[in-house]
């Protein structure tokens, strides 16, 4: 053994591995404090690892390693939609939203820090990876309301409701998730529903969406 | 005249006064650049005034300028809110959303600036400031409804509600201000009357209120 041959603990995972034990601690942390407040010490510790571990994979220290932890939290956010095109549409938007809610839930605080851009961490870089989450969000819901050219006033709606589940669910966390998960859901979908009624009273095609929604529940 | 006397340009403004214009060319400038793009130059080129005095009055610099314009477009803001007790709950939010239109409006891409945080540019204490201003929304949404004691339901609703005319705004911007201004607030009145009576549907509080805005209507 080479004295500078790494310690045992070092070798038993491989660099995917390593990477996502560190993205998973950082998450983690996130979820209750806000980015600014993390080091890469506390990463570090909560890993179980040196601090020059986390540098090598890290290099650019804690601003490479946020964005990291918001790109890996995106991708499993991104999961979430992925809906098989089976059953009546508001099932499955409530589907979608069970597992939105799940992953919202689980990350907590840190959900909070990410959708918040992070505060001093934020920049162009980090506030397109959580628009581009939004962009996912509202392509899956015009793709299963088989729509390929949605119009200015869909669009919008679409947009509207993603932002304001966004809104709901950081309120929910600040209200010790209250209403229960389930009732959150369904306000959700009919939350949905009504904001594309409204819409469908100025706009044809949001209008025969609102009718194949109702003829389809 | 003593040798250090400013020059007669600089005399002609107040303090108040000449904090007022560079407040308002640093608005001009946050308008079409995010913040992190405005230097303390352009300020000054903006507003027709050395850099020295820029930073005499701004002696934090870039985001004590930020901060102070961020702060002055929020107090602007909730003047929008400021609404007489006086005809139908209805068209006092439709009055208040044509005045938050015209600021929306007025102010372009700096709002955009503004409430996206301002990017680089955004600290814990900026959003405090935007959160301030939907935190004044609420209070007055609640208010005229003559609601003292929101319960969860109804706050959510309500927060959800501010949350998505923000970001039908920004959309709005980004849409050349398509649909018109007036449709925009239509549109958004009777997404309020739309959200309140689902929430009704598993809130007494609410089916109160959304009775009360069907009677008054």
């Amino acid at each position: 053994m080479s004295p500078q041959a790494p310690t045992p603990a070092y070798r038993r995972l491989s660099v995917e591995e390593r990477r996502g034990q560190l993205l998973d601690a950082a998450l983690a942390l996130f979820a209750h404090r806000a980015p600014e407040e993390v080091s890469l010490d506390d990463v570090a510790e909560r890993a179980g690892v040196s601090r020059p571990l986390v540098y090598r994979y890290f290099p650019g220290g804690k601003q490479q390693l946020y964005e990291a932890a918001l790109r890996s939290a995106a991708d499993e956010l991104r999961h979430c939609f992925d809906e098989p095109r089976e059953g009546p549409l508001l099932v499955r938007l409530a589907r979608a939203l069970d597992r939105y809610l799940a992953f919202v839930d689980q990350h907590g605080t840190g959900f909070s820090a990410l959708l918040r851009g992070g505060g001093v961490a934020a920049t162009s870089r980090t506030t397109a990876i959580v628009d581009g989450v939004r962009r996912t969000a509202a392509e899956h819901i015009l793709s299963h309301l088989q729509v390929t050219r949605p119009g200015p006033r869909l669009r919008m709606t679409v947009r509207m409701w993603i932002t304001a589940v966004e809104a709901a669910s950081l309120i929910w966390l600040d209200e010790g998730k209250q209403p229960p998960a389930d009732e959150m859901r369904d306000w959700l979908v009919e939350q949905f529903a009504a904001a594309l009624a409204v819409t469908a009273r100025r706009d044809p095609q949001s209008a025969a969406l609102a009718k194949a929604l109702a003829a389809d529940a």
